[in-house]
């Protein structure tokens, strides 16, 4: 319980920071800011991003192959599975 | 000119769009929301930065080019493309 | 076992066009055929690798997940997860 | 034009190493090796097309420029920077 708690705060953190990247490179462009550092901050933004998406990724993975391994039926189990295996592959697409 | 200020108002429109839907995920987070719909919406806020980086990169492109184009002389010239051109290689990296 | 065999083979064949495609495009160089032609046949390459990529993955993820599930050293089978999970962050990013 | 010649024998050579390493990677599906193995063997492959892609799109993006700048008309000029930034906006999408 606990766990998820301080994972949601670092999520909510981390995210905070992108929402003021973002806020940053609307100030840069109204500025006129050169464009070569307008594009190292979006491609910051966007690495922030990918990193956040990882890591809620693997904390769903953990969550569902967990919850799979306790599931009596093993038809149910199976569809579990199956559906982070999709997500993954969409992911890595 | 005019030009300029309306495409600066068409990417400080996207990157306020983009704003919200940072802030939209956290929302998602902070009300345990289903994980897959969170990472779907983290990609839709990647490709839209994606969309505005290479936007901003086109413009970037035309307006180097030209100026190069007017540059007198040809060494500064060759300089300003070489600039373009090594962008060009570390944004498709 | 019928079914792995199938589909080594099918990933074998994709390979192997992707052996051809890759000789092709030193043809085109050797030819000198248009650069966007040959960015467009990499491109493919690419994509192609991607795709084989993306089924090796979701195999190994299948059979790994399996032979978790039989593991009875919980802390074994919680091992073997983890390197799954391992595997895809390194893919993602 | 010596130059062309050499560049054109160092991509041939990368190319011809991206062959030898894809029919590397179908020798270890045959032989069974770890799927992590092969999975790092066909992302070394990606990236070295990856690269030899990025070469190309420099070497393209010189050549045109550098005829767009000895090009009477400026309408014909203007086409091909153009065509030179549409192909750069496929290249990082």
């Amino acid at each position: 319980m606990a766990d998820t708690h301080t994972d949601h705060t670092s999520k909510l953190k981390r995210l905070n920071r992108v929402e003021g990247q973002v806020r940053g490179i609307s100030k840069m462009i109204e500025e006129g800011k050169y464009c070569v550092d307008i594009l190292t901050q979006i491609k910051a933004a966007k690495s922030a991003l990918g990193s956040i998406e990882r890591q809620i990724l693997e904390d769903h993975m953990h969550g569902c192959i967990k919850k799979s391994f306790k599931e009596k039926s093993s038809k149910k189990s199976e569809q579990m599975i199956d559906e982070v295996i999709s997500l993954v592959k969409k992911m890595t697409n």
